[in-house]
C-alpha cells in the first residue's frame, strides 16, 4: 500500500535540530522565529517592498564580496540569481514571519538568508539544506549583520512606499486644485471659529487646502531623501567587523546601480547610524502631518456639507452609498470620515514609534520591527486614503452658490468691510444691531448716515473682489 | 563703619560643604537640588496640596516612631509642631525646587525633612542647622525613604485635588441638567455624521452630555478611591528596611486620623507598590476621559451655535468678550475653545505619563516627578475649565426654537418616520425626491398615495413625542 | 459550444443598480462599501468574535420583533436560522469589508443584514436577492440602526476577546508566581535607579511583578464589566425611533439568554449611550496599563539578564533562537523585546482611539471602526504576547545565585543596614570610603569601632531575612 | 478725613462698561479675557520672547501704515515709541493673561494693542484710555487681525527660543565630543540587545551620541528656517481685508529690518497660511526628536554607570547630590533621570499639539494658544536640560578602563572575530562552550586546533584596532 510521504529535512542551530518540510526554502532559524512569534496578523509577506529590498541587499552584498575576492564566483552567482528571483516576487510566500518580532529584525534577515541560500542551491543543482556548498550565514550573509541589513532594507522599502504615497497625494492635490479653479468665482463668507467672518471664494478654500497638502508633502520629501543614507557595511555595531576591506563601498555602489537611486549614500558615522532610529520617528512625524492635514480637509468638508437643511449646506459631497440602515435616503460623508480615521491611526502609530525610538539601548535599537509595522500601515492607509479621497469625494463635489451668496449679503460680517471707514466702535454697533434685529448692516450703515449707498456698494465690491 | 551682614550657616553632604543664608529653613540637600535642576517654571511651592501631604506624612511618622519607642518625645513633639506649621501653609516659600527633578522625588523629600527639622529646632529654642538635636534624616525621615514618602504624598495630594475637580464637574453637570430641563420640550432634528437624522429635543442633548460627564466622573471616582492605598512603611524598596516593628501600622493609622480619610489602607505587597506607578497612568487616563468628554461637549456647542447665519444656529452661547480685533461685533465661542485646548493638554500629559510609567526599572520608578507635574497640571486646568465652562458658557445658553422647528418640518429626515409603514425602499425614494426638489416628504407621501394625511400627522406626532 | 457562465444578480440602492455574482450572500450595500473602502489589510472576516456578535444581535432582534408581533413567524425563523449559521462561522468569508470604513460601521451592519437575509432566503427555499420575501433592512434590521447594532456588537466582541486576554494574563501571572516560589530564598541586592540599594530576594521581585500584573488585570476586569451595558433598542440616535414597544426589553433579554451573559443591561440614557464612546478609550487605557506593566517586566528581565559578563547577569532567560546572523553563539532576550514592542503598539492605539473619541459630533461618533480596529489589534497582540512571555521566557528562567550573593556581601549598600544604629552621616562616610577603596563596609564598621562584629552579623542577618 | 482713593477709569466693549485701575496699561478686552480664562499658572508675561515679538510686529505695522499714508505721523511715532518700550521689557507685567485662552490668541493681541495704545498716549502726553487720540484697534491694530499677528508673533518668538536651544545643544554636543576624544583609545565590548557583542571604544560611543544629537539638531534647524515664513498682512482670513495696498510688503520689510532676520518672507498663499498650523506640529516633532535622542543618551549612561557592583559599572557619573534619604552614600544618576523626564514631557506636548492642529476648522485654527504653551514649555525644558546634562553630568564622567578591558578579554563575544576564519557554526560551538564552562573562547579555539595562538592574537588585535 502506498502512502503519501511528506519529505522532510533536518536543520539545526545552537538549540538543537528541527525537522521541516523538505520543499520549503526557509530554514531552522525561520522555523524558530515562526514558533516564537505568533503575535499579530501582520506578516512580512504582505510587504513585497521589504522582501524586494532584502533581496537587493543580498544581491549587492554578494556582488561586492565577489569583487573583493571574499566570495567564490559560483556561489556569488547563485546568490545573485536567487536574490533576483526573490526580488521579482517568486518566493514571497516563504516570508512567513510575523512583523512583530524580538531581535531587531534578525529573524527576517535569517529568513531572507535561508530562502536565498536554498534557492541558490537549486540554481547550483544542489539539494535544499546543503549548506556546506552555499551557507545562509557564511555566504549569503557574508560581511553583513541584521543590524545593517534590516534598517537598510527598511529604508529602501520605505523609500519606495513613500514614492507611492507621494503619487497618491499628487492626485489628491490635483483634485483640490481642479475644484479651486472650478469655484474660483464662487463668493462666500469665510469663517473663523465657526462664525461668519469676511468674504472669500470657495475656490480660495480649495486652493488653500492644496497648498497645505503640498507643504506636508514637502516635509515628507525631505525625510524621504534622508532615507537613502544607509548603514550597510557597518555590520554588528557599525565598526564594520567581519566585513572585508572594500566591501562596503562596492556594496553601496551596487545598491545604487540595482535600484537606480543615485542618491544612496553611506552614513558618515556607522556606529551612530546603527543605534540611531530617529529617521523613523522623523518619517512618522512627516506622515502624521500628512494625515492631520488630510483630516483637517475632511473635517472642513464635512462641515461645509453639513445639513443639508439646518447646517452649513454650502457644498454637496457625492453620494457613495446608502448612509443608514434605518434612515432612508440619508447620505453621509463616509469618505471624509474614513480619511479622519486614517489620520488618527497614523497619529497613534507615531506615538508608538516615539516610544520605540526612545527605548533602544547602547549600540542597537531592537525595536525596529514595530517601527516598521507602524510605518508600513501608516503609509499604506494614507496612500489608499488619498486616492479614495480624491476619486470618491473631491472630484464629485458641487457647490450651492446661491445659498453662499445669500449668506454673504445678509451677513453682519460685512461690518468689517466698513470698519476702516467708520471705525471699529461704530462698526461694532452696526454688527450688534444687525444681529439682534435681523436687519442688514448695509441698510443700517446708510440709515444711520455713516455711509452713502454708493460707498457701501464700493466697499462691498472691493471686498468681494477677493 | 557698620555693614549689613548677611548671616550664613554651613551644611555639608557627601560632596562637601555649602554656605546658605542662616535664616532659610531648607538645607544642603535642597541647595544641591536647586542648583542641579533649573529646568521649568513649575515649582513645588505652587502645589500646597503636595506640601501639606508631605507635612502630614512627617507628622504621622514622628507620632508613630514615638509610639513605638524609636523617637524621643521632645523631638517628636518638635517635628509634629513643625509639620503642622508647614501643613497650614506657613513655610510654602521654602519649597523652592523645580517639580522636574531626577531621583524619584528625593530632593522634595529632603526639602521637607530639612524645613521641618529647622522649624522643629526653632520650636525647641535651638538654632537652625543644629542637626545633632533634631536631624532631617535621622529624626524627621526616621523609618522612611523617599520611595515610600513621595508616592504617598503624591497620592494624598492627588486625592485632594481630584476632590476639587469632582466638585467642579458637579457644577458643570448641574448646569447641563438645568438646561436639559429648560429645553425639555424644544423639538429639533438630531444629527448623525453632521447630517439631519431624526427628531429629538434640545433638552435630551443637554441631558445626554450630563450623563456622559457623569460616566467620566464615575471612572475618576474609582481611581480616586485607589489612590488611598499607600506604601508608607515600605521604605527604600518595600521591604520595610530600617522601619521599626509596629511603625508602619501606626503611621497609617495616624494618616487616617489626621486626614480623616478612613479608607486609607496599606498596600498588600509593598515591594510591588514601591515600583509600580500604574495608579498614575490610571488616574491620567481617567482625567483624559473627563477632558475628552468636555471637549466633545464643547465641539457640539460650537457646532450648534455656528453661524449665526450660514451655520447651525440652533443655540446662542453667551457673549463673553469681543471676538476679534478686526471684525467688529464678532462674538466667538471662546469658552468652548478654551475647553478644547485643556482637553488636548490633558491627553498630551497622558502620553507623557505613559512613557514615564513604562520606563521605571526594577525596584523603583524614578520618574514620578514628571508624572506629578503632568497630573497636577491636568487636574488644575480641568477643574478651572469645568467651572469656567459652566459659569461662563452653559448657564447663559439660549435656544432659537423657531429655527429648530422649521428644520424639523422641512426635513427629509422624516422619511425615517414613514419607513416602518411604507418600507425602506419607498421611504428612500421619498427622501431622495424631497432633497432633490425641495418638496416636503410629508407632502410627497400623501401625493403618492403612500400615506393619508391623517397617517402622516399621526406618525409625525409620535416621532415628535420624543 | 458551451461556456462557463458566471451567474449574476442585480441589486440596487439610492445610487443605482449593481451586478454581483449570484452566489454571494452579501448585497449591494456591501458591494458599495467594498468599492469605497480599500484602505488597509485588516478585514472584518479576521474577527470572528465581531461577526458572531452581529449574528447574535440579529437573532435576538428577530426573536424580539416576533414576540411583539412585528415580524412574521416564518421570516423570524429564517432570520434566526441564518443568524445561527453565521454565528457558528459558516459564512465568515462573506464579511469582506475593510475594518476602516466611514459611517460608524453602517457598512458592516449592512453586510450582516444582507448575508443573513440571503442565507435566510435559502432556508426559506427562495433565491438570493428575493428581498420582498425577506428584506435585509425591513426584516433583518427591523427596529435597529447601525448606531445601536454596531456598538453593541463591538462590546460583545470585546467582552469575549478580553476574556481570552484575561486567561493569557492568568497564565503569565501564574508563571511569575511559580518563579517567585522557586526563588523565594535567593537573596540579592534590590536596586533603585539602577544602583545597588538594599537586600531582598529574587522571589520577591517575581512576586511583585505578579502583583502589578494583577492590578492591571483588575482594571481591565472593571471595564470589561462595563462593556455589558448596551444601547441596543436606541436605534438611530437613542430615542428608539422605529422600534416597537416592548422590543428593546425582549431583545436585551434574548441577548442575555443567547450569550449566557446575565450581566447584560440596557444603558439608562440611550441618547448618551449612542453618542458616547468613552467606554472604548476606557478599555484602551486598561489595555495600555496591561501593556505598560508587561513591558516594565520585560525591561527588568532584560536588565537582570544583561551581560552575561559585563552586565547584571543575575538571571538567564532561556535561549529561544540564534540571536545574531553575524555573532555566533549570541543569545538575545528576543521574547522580552517582542513584549516591549507589543506594549508600544498598544500605547499607540490608545493615542489614536483618544483622538477618535474626542472627534465624534452630536448624536453619533462615526469613528467607531478605527476604535474597533485598534482595540482588536491591541487585545490580540497582548493575549498572544502574554502567552508567549509565560511559555517561552518566564518558565525557563534560571538564577545565578552565587553571583547575587557575592554582590550582596560586597555591597556598600549594607551601610543602610547600619544607619539606624550609627546615624546617616557616619553610615554615609562608611559607604563613601567602601566605594572609593574597595573595602567592605562590614569590615570598615568594625575597624572604626562603630559596631562590633557581633552587631554587624546581627544587623546583616536581620536585613537578609527579607 | 482723607481716604486713599484708587483711581479708576472706565472702558467699554460690546458687552458693556468695565472699571479698571487708572494706571494699568491694559484695557477692557484684557480685563474680559483675564476674567474669562483663569485656567493655568502659565502666564503670557513668563515669555518675554512672545511679548517682544508682538511689540516688534506693532512697530513694523505702524511704520508700514505710516509709509502708505494710512496712519498719521504723530500717532505712528507714539505707537513705535511705545512698542519699543514693550520690546525692551518695560511693561511685561501688563501681559497678565493665561497662555490658555479661547479665540486663537485674540486676547493676547488685544492685550498688546491696549498696552501699546496707552503707553503711546503717555508718550503723546495724553491720559490712558483717551482712545480717540490713539486707539488700540483703529490705530495700533490697523491693517491687522489676531489671525495674522498672533501666529507671526509665535513664529518670531519660537525662532528666538529655538536659537537658545540650539546653543544649549551645541554645548551638549561639544561635551560629548570632548569625552569622545578623551576616551578614544578605551577599548570595551559593544552591546546589542544589552548583551555583549563585539569590541569598540568608549570614545566611539560618545562620538556616536554626538552624531545622533547633531542629526536631531539638523532637523530642528530645518523647521526653524520655515518659521520665518510669515502670514502678516493676511489679516482675518488671509485675503488681506482692511489692509492698505503696499502695507504688507512694507510691514514684512520692517520686520526684517527690526529683527535683523533677512530670511523673513511672506507666505505665498496667505489663506492657507492663516488656517494651517502644521509648522507647529512640525516644530514639535523636531523637538520630540531632540528629546528622544537626549533620553536615549541618558538611558545609555544610566546603564553604563549602573552598579557600581552588580551592574555594568563601565563609567562613573559625577556625584551631584546625596541620592537617598535612607541609603547613606548612595549616588544616583539624577541628572540623566531629569533628562529622561524632560523628553517624556516633550513627547506628551507633541501628542497635545497634534490634536490641536487637526482640530482647526475652516479659515482659522483657534487652538494656537495651547500649541504655544506646549512648544514654549518644550523648548524651555529642553534648553535647560541640555545645559544641565552637559555641565552637571557629561563633563564629569570618568571611565573604569580596567573593568572594560577585562570584559573584552573574557568575552565569548570574541567568537565573532573568529567566525570569518572558522565559520559561523564552529564559532557558535566555541561561544556556547565558553559561556557554559567559563573558559575563554581564545583558549578553546587553540585547544581545539581551530586556530593557532598567533592567529588568535592577530585576529584579536585587528578587532581591537576598532
Amino acid at each position: 500500500m502506498t502512502e503519501v510521504q511528506t519529505q522532510i529535512r533536518t536543520e539545526s542551530d545552537l538549540i538543537g535540530a528541527v525537522e521541516l518540510p523538505a520543499d520549503v526554502y526557509y530554514g531552522v532559524n525561520t522555523v524558530r522565529a515562526a514558533e516564537n512569534f505568533q503575535l499579530s496578523s501582520t506578516r512580512v509577506e504582505q510587504f513585497p517592498e521589504l522582501i524586494e529590498a532584502l533581496a537587493i541587499i543580498k544581491h549587492a552584498a554578494a556582488a561586492a564580496n565577489r569583487d573583493v575576492g571574499a566570495l567564490d564566483e559560483t556561489i556569488a552567482s547563485a546568490i545573485i540569481a536567487a536574490a533576483k528571483d526573490v526580488a521579482v516576487g517568486q518566493l514571497h510566500d516563504q516570508f512567513i514571519l510575523d512583523m512583530i518580532q524580538g531581535g531587531a529584525g534578525t529573524s527576517t534577515n535569517m529568513n531572507a538568508n535561508e530562502v536565498i541560500a536554498n534557492r541558490g542551491l537549486e540554481h547550483m543543482g544542489l539539494a535544499k539544506g546543503d549548506y556546506d556548498a552555499l551557507h545562509p550565514l557564511n555566504h549569503v550573509n557574508m560581511g553583513q549583520s541584521t543590524n545593517d541589513v534590516y534598517p537598510t532594507a527598511l529604508k529602501l522599502a520605505l523609500h519606495k512606499m513613500t514614492g507611492t504615497l507621494l503619487e497618491s497625494l499628487e492626485g489628491l492635490k490635483n483634485a483640490l486644485r481642479a475644484k479651486a479653479k472650478e469655484f474660483h468665482t464662487t463668493v462666500k463668507m469665510g469663517r473663523t471659529q465657526m462664525q461668519i467672518a469676511v468674504p472669500m471664494t470657495l475656490g480660495q478654500e480649495f486652493a488653500a487646502w492644496a497648498v497645505m497638502l503640498e507643504r506636508a508633502e514637502t516635509g515628507l520629501k525631505r525625510v524621504r531623501f534622508d532615507l537613502l543614507e544607509l548603514n550597510l557595511g557597518g555590520t554588528a555595531i557599525g565598526t564594520g567587523i567581519n566585513a572585508n576591506p572594500g566591501y562596503r563601498e562596492r556594496a553601496i555602489e551596487y545598491l545604487r546601480e540595482i535600484t537606480g537611486l543615485t542618491n544612496i549614500s553611506s552614513a558618515p558615522d556607522l556606529i551612530a547610524a546603527t543605534a540611531d532610529t530617529q529617521i523613523f520617528v522623523d518619517l512618522s512625524g512627516a506622515l502624521k502631518r500628512v494625515g492631520l492635514i488630510m483630516s483637517k480637509i475632511a473635517n472642513d468638508l464635512r462641515l461645509l456639507s453639513s445639513g443639508p437643511s439646518g447646517g452649513f449646506g454650502e457644498i454637496n459631497l457625492p453620494a457613495r452609498q446608502a448612509g443608514s440602515s434605518i434612515m432612508p435616503g440619508k447620505v453621509n460623508p463616509v469618505i471624509a470620515e474614513a480619511v479622519n480615521q486614517v489620520a488618527y491611526q497614523v497619529a497613534g502609530h507615531d506615538a508608538a514609534i516615539s516610544m520605540a525610538v526612545e527605548a533602544g539601548q547602547l549600540e542597537l535599537n531592537p525595536f525596529e520591527p514595530i517601527m516598521a509595522r507602524g510605518l508600513f500601515d501608516s503609509i499604506g492607509i494614507l496612500s489608499n486614503a488619498a486616492t479614495m479621497f480624491a476619486d470618491k469625494c473631491i472630484v464629485g463635489i458641487t457647490a450651492n452658490e446661491q445659498l453662499m451668496r445669500d449668506v454673504v449679503e445678509g451677513s453682519a460680517g460685512l461690518a468689517t468691510v466698513f470698519s476702516p471707514v467708520v471705525g471699529y466702535k461704530a462698526a461694532t454697533a452696526l454688527a450688534v444691531e444687525a444681529t439682534k434685529t435681523g436687519a442688514k448692516v448695509t441698510d443700517l450703515a446708510v440709515e444711520k448716515g455713516l455711509l452713502t449707498s454708493a460707498q457701501v456698494e464700493e466697499l462691498i465690491n472691493e471686498a468681494l473682489a477677493v
